[in-house]
């Protein structure tokens, strides 16, 4: 059947901001009258464009059976943070916790740090000025911009209001699309929201635009070696090389008290380190059963598994959770199809039940070792970026794409990526 | 030429929260064991449903061409909103203010509000659930929910995620969307956002729900009397009896400090009274003629005016507000359409520049005059909940509209209103 929908919907380019020390040139402060004097600092910092502290890809336009064309590569230790990041070794030997808790137990090298020139809607409005501009896209182009993010300082005026300068500026008042926000979901949500945009009466043929940024900041503790801070916008059409599937995706939310922000007055959350990971190894067991169950229907295959999916990526707090989050790949095609001889040795873990399942200790490392090699191939060209900044909430899933493009050879990526982006709810 | 979109997306029913005294049941205080314990007095809030506090209307599954089927009236005083408000004249005593300020001047006739009973995930789970329990809707039946608000009580988890407990006891915890913030445009984002989903490739055929909703509160002051409480939920789907018109709809979006929540711990906007409702009428302006101008391009008409509109449905911080910007529509008409001898006497305001004409008292009078016959009959029947219960943000334009439906005899919308939710950024 022929769709009636706009062909190849998905995304042009990516651009990611990442922390690096930036002065402000005196030229780019000129705070309009209207602005409050207590504000006109906000305003300021608003207003300044960081040189040099991103990176990005404009994919070209072209079928989705053809690879993306991507000139750039900040593989192999060229990644440019250079500045503005603490290596995981010096935070153990702070810390005083034992050596390798940090960069082998969390799997993270660097943690990525903003400084207070830099508030979210700095970093945003970077992101999508250096994306229009490397790219040379009309402002008057872009017909819908939304932004994902938790990073709240404002509890009525969005992120987006505030990117409304650039655009103004241009002529553009009439961008739809505001702010979204639930924990790391937001940046999945607001891009999920643009590509029904575009496959909806409401699209004028205009390009959306998505922004996903957030600093993720812990207190003392256990949970603050996971901090980072980043950005990522994203400019979506028809006819992109990263074509978004359809009909396939799954979805998993649930209430739960794992990660909040209850203290508005605070940066950090409260978290329950346990029981969020415990909730997103079950959300990502729901999200990929969904998913399989749904790619078996469409492509008529009995028993899918791994196997049927050339890349994963994830939203990565730390890299080392993405890899137990793998390992439940394996361990859910094994409770799909038990009788297969690949699960021989594995067979006494039939029986256990769901909730035991998410936290055995034995079932994690033996569906772990099952799934090595396919973690080096499927997995790890897209944590190339989380594992040298960190967690950036709404932003990770979309820096791990970027990393699998930029790390993985054009011609490699013959089948879209896999996105799964966790829901903390 | 045939749409290949769903048929007639819209609204099948409409279900409003607003104030009112009630007690919590012991019965359904039952915080399950994984919320902590700080938080459990929350979660009872939570989970409590209240009695009687709503009204609503299923719309019923009708073609566009018909009227909708509307059993249920609130008008002629009898709207249920019987206990937990403030008589305005009596506000105007207690701020020692000239009588009728806050009555005649700013068009209200009282102020709800809530106690500490209630928060904005109660007010939300009361619409949602007396929706889904009124119209027997089934809670597997809902494929997306996304709530609008700018009442923030946790900076990353959302509304939405709280509203999941309510589905996930049936079973559905696969459900997109989360909660959008901007000001008062967040149900309107959640909104167009759901009608893009039932016309995109995502749509699993599902129903979905949307839910506005805020605490509007502000400080002693000039401001105070504009404060109100409410919810609005929605259920959306195709083939409904008020159908979201296609290629039609204007936005203007700006940054601009007239209204914004920066005191994270404070309940209070700062808020720039003249400048706020200047945004609000130039953005008025601006969508009006972009709306106008689509208007006149699809059904070819040389100089279109609210003549050709039947209702319109504005945001309403306050009546009076909304009356003045009914006013500006006719005066876009005559900048419009200068020559039409209707305008006989208005010639003097041909050459007001754009600036003053937002400010001008005289102007302001003149069209005011000019429309008084217009506004009693397609703006005055959607303000009635707004003037008795006050500001809502985000549920404002919606508890507006259900005004419409329930004081205008279904036979007599035989056009959907036009609904006009205005940005404040």
């Amino acid at each position: 059947m022929v769709s009636h929908y706009p062909e190849n919907v998905g995304i042009l380019a990516i651009e990611m901001y990442f922390p690096k020390r930036v002065s402000i040139s005196s030229t780019t402060y000129s705070p309009p009258s209207a602005v409050p004097s207590h504000l006109r600092g906000l305003e300021g910092r608003a207003l300044k464009i960081g040189p040099a502290n991103t990176f990005g890809v404009w994919l070209g336009h072209a079928c989705a059976t053809q690879p993306p064309s991507c000139p750039l590569t900040f593989g192999n230790n060229t990644f440019p943070l250079t500045a503005q990041y603490v290596e995981q070794i010096h935070m153990e030997k702070f810390d005083r916790v034992s050596e390798g808790k940090y960069t082998a137990g969390l799997g993270q090298t660097k943690m990525a740090f903003v400084d207070d020139r830099e508030d979210i809607h700095s970093i945003c409005m970077t992101s999508v000025s250096k994306l229009l501009e490397k790219y040379n896209i009309a402002h008057t182009d872009i017909g819908r911009l939304e932004v994902g993010t938790e990073t709240i300082i404002d509890k009525s005026k969005s992120v987006k209001s505030t990117l409304m300068q650039l655009f103004a500026a241009h002529g553009n008042t009439e961008i739809e699309g505001v702010d979204t926000t639930n924990a790391c979901y937001g940046g999945t949500n607001a891009f999920l929201n643009a590509v029904n945009w575009i496959e909806s009466s409401s699209w004028d043929g205009r390009y959306a635009m998505v922004v996903a940024g957030d600093f993720a900041i812990y207190a003392q503790g256990s949970a603050r070696p996971t901090s980072g801070a980043g950005a990522v916008a994203m400019l979506l059409g028809k006819d992109a090389p990263i074509v978004v599937e359809r009909g396939l995706r799954g979805t998993h939310m649930e209430h739960a008290w794992d990660f909040y922000k209850p203290d508005l007055s605070s940066e950090y959350p409260t978290v329950d380190g346990r029981l969020s990971n415990i909730c997103y190894l079950r959300a990502f067991d729901n999200c990929y059963n969904r998913y399989m169950k749904r790619l078996a229907a469409k492509e008529d295959i009995e028993f899918p598994s791994l196997d049927n999916i050339d890349h994963f990526v994830f939203h990565s707090p730390y890299t080392k959770l993405v890899q137990k989050s793998f390992g439940r790949a394996s361990f859910n095609d094994f409770k799909n199809n038990p009788e297969d001889p690949r699960w021989v040795g594995l067979e006494h873990f039939r029986d256990i039940s769901p909730e035991d399942a998410l936290t055995n200790r034995d079932l994690e490392k033996a569906f772990l070792s099952n799934v090595k090699a396919a973690h080096a191939k499927k997995v790890e060209p897209t944590l190339f970026a989380s594992r040298q900044i960190g967690n950036m909430y709404t932003a990770s899933v979309w820096a791990c794409l970027a990393s699998l493009i930029s790390e993985v050879p054009s011609e490699d990526l013959v089948r879209e990526a896999s996105a799964f982006s966790v829901l903390f709810t």
